[in-house]
């Protein structure tokens, strides 16, 4: 038996990856793709890569058609899946969110950094946040799913096992954090133009960044869980923009609060059943291009005993574990399949 | 004393090169530098590596003011030189349009490529194609500049001497030519942005660029002056985008028509008093980074005596030569100043 | 039952290509794999993005160990194969060589271009050149397979129709063919650097390259079983260098002989039975990367009815069906296997 | 009246660089240029680039001839220039080391670090550490130039004026350091090619890099001049590998022990006599682009006032100021020039 999904929205770079996927994913069906812009447009005029793969065309939203499939993946810009989800919800489709619409616990913060009213504050309590390796249980369960943003993906896994065991200094926290340019989306911007974008390497949003609030969030989460209670964390976050299309590469600072610690033995352990985290061995520097194209995040943790100073490097690809392939992971979780059904793609290298 | 300068359209590549270049330029103060979208606003905050070299802001049009200049630079869209150029002409400014209103000696024919009604036919015999190496004498005391098209610059260096020779068929010209993606300009429109562009290759316009009846009538022209008055040349073009910001490369094929030809000599002759041109030893392979920034064209000649086929390799940077420099070229010429003048700089390798 | 396979060479982009084709395949167990400055090292050491597909160490050359496969893959410099090949061949192993070794049918033309004598004359002949799309039949019962050079596949996929039907006149065939820099190899030679290929284009080895002759011997072949026997063909071939890792375009000129074709019809019913060969509809481009990490070529045909020249361009990612992909579909073909097995990923965009 | 200048080792891209700038310095004669193994060779058919500018072959080391120079440049790999410089001192001609030779103050810290022994320990006191905006008056009068590295160009100017008005909490300093792939050099090493460092993104030498004594001891001299004696820094330091040629972007954290400070006024005022230091308005982010090929360092400051943390974003072209551009202006200060004669050059955009 195969799952029915639908896709809003499939044009952008989330899209075509999710396509990628979902093709070959042994238990999907791909019944809806809706695009405004691309409605009558044969899927695969647009991605000549999916040419023999897959025989859909673009059609127009209608929510009524999309209550017909099991799954709906929402991979739009900011704001649209609120206007759809509730009647979705209601009608027993079950929903993944790629955009934000649903990262955020409280409506008013979710307001402030995405600059429009909530449409439907009431589901953003029982949406649950996709991060299969920090809520695996409740992603079984769920009916909504915020698949969380690429960056905040990097950074919660590579702070994780630090956070539950309590042993950092919260106000110690930094992520500095470069991106691909594909995080930018398939927007005919001038800023992500390869005469731009290439050859070249900068900051930006350096004074706020939305992710860095979905990061604290999830943080807070953590340590609340961890019976760390009504702790705040003092955390900064720097995104780069890189000359490259896809990869992002964390690299986190923090100060431990304890001596002593093997913390290759402890992340070891806390992904040791994890079957997209690869915590690799010591002195280990990994490289974006390991998980391009893979479900993969990469760790590697370097402790400077002299000074008790950390520093964790994460790298996944952007759109697949920091978007597409989480969506997916996510999906299989929700459905009772293997969780790497349909993600066993090896990384592309060179 | 120095030239007065207007530039109308300054925030394009090749308008952000035209001020790199004229900015140390020893002859020239930079006037007056226009944008409807970006007046008011400092040049030096849109393109920062003019910082602490150019203090201007950017005004709208206004054609009152241009006339107050020496010379005005059209780095325009299509279709915008001609509406201004008459106004100018007549008060006694001289123009160079770095777009191609003014290279096309046919109105019907421009109109065909270009899709609008020449706004003033009755310049288009006397606009003076810009190419110096063909046309020196006449943009000496022209009035108005036609600046060549970036692949013909190339493409009509490469074919000269075995033009001007009656060296080759004149149904066996091929034209494979290979740009950078800043040929398509600063505009935001997805096949140029990185996620697109990079690692990628394609061919563009196979059935039709209009840069191809621009390159025949230019050899036509050259056929005519030689004394082999009324020949159609049969010209393939195939324009490819290449994953890089600057550069065209064009490789050329012909048949020649005679034997024992020492094609190098004949170049290396032929070139000798140009300063932009550069024939290399045989053998050799230019590489679009050694004119990177500089307004050098480099051209080798490979010639097959076993099939009599020659295969002509010649290489620019289209913003420099193909575009901003060629114009600065034009300018000394035309105000009786070293051709080098201002355009000294060495290409950027790596 | 699996077949269990042999790698000669695994350390170069073909090896870790052929890797990670190899190790999700169905019907394949990795035997063996030999390195001899890596011997002793985990092979996912050296290319992470098979962490947690294969745990396997290289081992010294063992010709011995290497009888005890069904199939040995060389992936190995030029001139290697030929040393090892004979005894495999003897004991009853099949062998496919990724290199040049056993692609010439004249000896002593192989000498010459590759500056050695060859080791085992007598295999040039029974070798069967693995370009299925040409030779299936012969491949089906094949011991020796020669794996076709990258750019030779292009350029013979693109040139097939028009030298079976005899379209074509024979002394004005041009292949001006553009490769990613994998196509060097893993080596460390300064002209592959970032710094020396990145943002840089240029053409090489334009007075010879020895897949010109390598071509020149497969068109005559087809010429040849199509009844135009003893036609010479006098072929231009141009490589050049792009700015990128994956990806060969070729842009194939031709003059044709006959009117009033439907060129794209011939092509399409050429191809219409082959799994890695998609014809693109009329006025098409292919790009590079719609083919990136797949074994697809893309072909589109343009045909200028006034003059009668037709350009062909074709697309494949030189890794693949330029080599890795292309040695798997000659051993799925070998050994009675779908033709597509573990060939049906999807290229990655962006 | 021109300078003589010997260049030791022109043949890497610091090598190049320097040519490209002092071929064009209206006060410098190159009268030798060395390299052993390029000996005989003309210099432009290496760099094409310098075609018709430079006229003048590789000779072999030669430290009689380097004697007839006023100046000699060593573009060497570390340990070569401490050969040869105490023969030049004693006869009187200035050194300018764009290696690390005379960089650290200790020569068992240096021993430790480059894994020899110190060839000179007795010059590296009176040494001067090349960073204008930190030592111009020791420059003025040094005989012997130590060049600084790249990332402790940027990162020393980033931290300067926080150091000297000793504001922040020494243990608090981390530089997240990105660097194109040109300051790996141009040797041939696998991690360097296109299809490595392409496409890909990656931090290196986490456990420890050369350049995090150099900028330690940079920072404890200025702490100490400033009256803040025997404090010690400790200090974070990660590069990252970029995949572009050119250019440094560090980014700089720390936190501040005072409030209520006017940062960018302080940077402002600190840097306003500084011709190569560009102090950017609030809220800017630089581009490392925007100084390509310039020897200018831009930088902006970004001040949490919430939790007191200051975020510095400094880049520079890493073969520019970083390495030729400042040895340029270390000469330009050491023979009475104006300093910023030659290094008036505009970035490269795009």
């Amino acid at each position: 038996m195969k799952i029915k999904v639908g896709i809003v929205g499939g044009t952008g770079y989330t899209g075509v990856e999710l396509l990628r996927l979902l093709v070959l994913h042994p238990n999907v069906e791909i019944k809806i793709i809706t695009s405004r812009a691309e409605a009558g447009k044969n899927v695969a005029d647009m991605f000549p890569n999916l040419r023999g793969h897959l025989d859909l065309k673009f059609v127009p939203m209608d929510n009524g058609a999309l209550k017909s499939c099991d799954l709906v993946y929402f991979a739009t810009p900011n704001g649209i899946a609120m206007q759809w989800t509730p009647e979705l919800i209601q009608a027993g489709v079950r929903v993944i969110d790629l955009a934000a619409d649903f990262r955020f616990k409280d409506a008013e913060e979710w307001q402030k950094w995405y600059g429009q009213v909530h449409a439907c504050p009431e589901l953003l309590e029982t949406a649950v946040y996709g991060l299969p390796e920090v809520n695996r249980n409740q992603v079984k369960t769920a009916q909504l799913i915020a698949n969380p943003g690429c960056y905040p993906t990097a950074v919660q896994l590579g702070f994780l096992p630090l956070l539950e065991q309590g042993l950092v200094d919260l106000d110690s926290l930094i992520a500095d954090c470069k991106s691909g340019v594909s995080g930018a989306g398939r927007k005919a911007n001038v800023g992500s133009l390869l005469c731009e974008a290439g050859e070249n390497f900068m900051a930006y949003a350096v004074s706020g960044h939305r992710h860095q609030p979905e990061i604290k969030q999830g943080m807070e989460i953590v340590l609340s869980e961890c019976g760390q209670r009504d702790l705040a964390v003092d955390f900064t976050f720097v995104p780069h923009l890189t000359p490259m299309a896809r990869g992002i590469h964390a690299t986190l600072y923090a100060r431990l609060n304890k001596d002593d610690i093997d913390l290759i033995q402890l992340f070891e352990n806390r992904f040791a059943s994890e079957c997209f985290v690869d915590v690799m061995p010591i002195g280990s520097h990994p490289e974006t291009r390991s998980v391009r194209g893979a479900n993969t995040c990469r760790i590697s943790v370097h402790h400077n005993k002299g000074n008790n100073r950390v520093v964790i490097l994460a790298v996944i690809d952007n759109l697949v574990k920091g978007a597409a392939g989480q969506a997916v992971q996510n999906m299989n979780i929700m459905f009772g399949l293997e969780e790497t059904s349909g993600l066993g793609g090896i990384a592309l290298i060179p």
